[in-house]
């Protein structure tokens, strides 16, 4: 195939439009980026819209893979010249393949049943700000065998590249639903899931819980915690231990010790 | 006090050398940036070398406690203008305070006398590259009341800018120790810690291990893990349970789940 060298290209135009969240948003589309992320995304079900591939640019070492991935994908490969390659790619990712698909939909209705377990453990991470962080807690979660994961309020994108990158794929494979918290709050109250929120002052120990039960962890924003909206009877303020100088952990670093205690007293 | 503006200052010469790692190596001191950070370091008793104050970029809600502290180490403190602080900074630590002073001795000879507990749990993080990994791994240290971390066969600086900032502060509060894997596991040897090595392959699990015995967790680089030279018949491999589709957690995420088990046995 012939490749195409012009960012005037159209299909170039909307692949660049789908960098920004903004854009992802317009066209209902993601884009993933590099070769690791798209093989785990196809892993995970993900159907391609376009496969982007320039074949100068792919490492020795996968090459066949990449080939035979590209066969596969015949009908929606399209190859682009080096030069523009380097106008599309996303950050560092420069390995000559970028993805784009229809985006997931992720309704809380599918969400809720979506569950193998009876006494499914979910997390809510409301307001995250870095997709890393949002990344990092997906790749936690998917570890510790969380159920499924909502973002509340959402000031991060669930497929930005780096929520991608940094979830190992995993943004794919798990449940996940983005809502508002208020929605989020009627959800969990209507469908009797114990709620621990995540909280730093006056709150009960975390480990006191019993969290084999149907349970929902909910987290909150990197610098302001959990919003106020989650004080409610209903729900149980919960925090980890703070034995040092710091008066709390790095979001990421809470998600994983509480993921991972839950699934410590479901074993 | 007449504010410097010239780069060419040696006082200013040398904190700017103090951004790098080498910088600091050779001076043997360490620079730190951002009034919070500085706040947290003199919290724990560093002592300050300079203090590099530009009064026009402080934030008036931290004005007064500036000036108190500015106040306090008269002594130090040195005034630079604004134009030329913006070329001392870090990043984007442009709030006008700059610390410098000794680079604390980390031995680990100190580092074994520093404990109170008998029966101390310590980590050992082996060539860890990101400072925000470092720093976030010893804030889920301080949390969850590890008595030490040692950085084995280091990569990255325990205080470089980014993993103080990462850190709260509690890189300079937690007992902590530079060495190279080979003397640290024959410390441990001496020592007769329990000694449970973070890997992902035919490990035992992590949840098996009665951690509130005199326990040193080892965790390895983001990477590529621990390095071979763990792998001893008087050391355990332990692997923390991956559920999903993953094969591991991020290094800072598996550290806050381990460093909070060991909590939650030793409550």
């Amino acid at each position: 195939m012939e490749p195409i060298t012009s960012k005037q290209n159209p299909r170039i135009k909307n692949l660049i439009r789908l960098h920004s969240s903004r854009g992802r948003q317009k066209q209902n589309r993601i884009a993933v980026f590099g070769s690791r992320e798209i093989l785990r995304a196809l892993n995970s079900k993900l159907v391609p819209d376009e496969l982007f591939v320039c074949l100068e640019l792919i490492e020795q070492s996968v090459l066949d893979e990449v080939r035979s991935l590209v066969a596969g994908f015949d009908r929606v490969a399209v190859s682009i010249d080096k030069e523009l390659f380097s106008k599309v790619c996303f950050g560092d990712r420069t390995d000559g393949l970028v993805m784009t698909a229809a985006r997931p939909e992720q309704t809380l209705e599918a969400f809720l049943d979506s569950f193998d377990s009876q006494q499914p453990v979910i997390a809510i991470v409301e307001a995250i700000e870095k997709p890393g962080n949002l990344g990092a807690i997906l790749r936690s979660a998917d570890g510790a065998g969380i159920d499924g994961v909502i973002v509340a309020d959402a000031l991060t994108d669930w497929f930005h590249p780096n929520t991608i990158r940094s979830s190992l794929g995993t943004c794919f494979s798990i449940a996940g639903c983005v809502s508002d918290s208020v929605q989020v709050q009627r959800m969990l109250i209507d469908n009797n899931f114990q709620v621990v929120v995540a909280s730093l002052d006056g709150a009960a120990d975390f480990y006191s819980f019993n969290l084999t039960q149907k349970t929902a962890i909910v987290l909150g924003n990197e610098a302001k915690g959990v919003s106020s909206d989650w004080q409610r009877k209903e729900f149980h303020a919960a925090r980890l231990p703070m034995l040092g100088i710091a008066d709390s952990l790095n979001v990421s670093a809470a998600a994983a010790a509480m993921f991972y205690e839950a699934r410590r007293q479901r074993k």
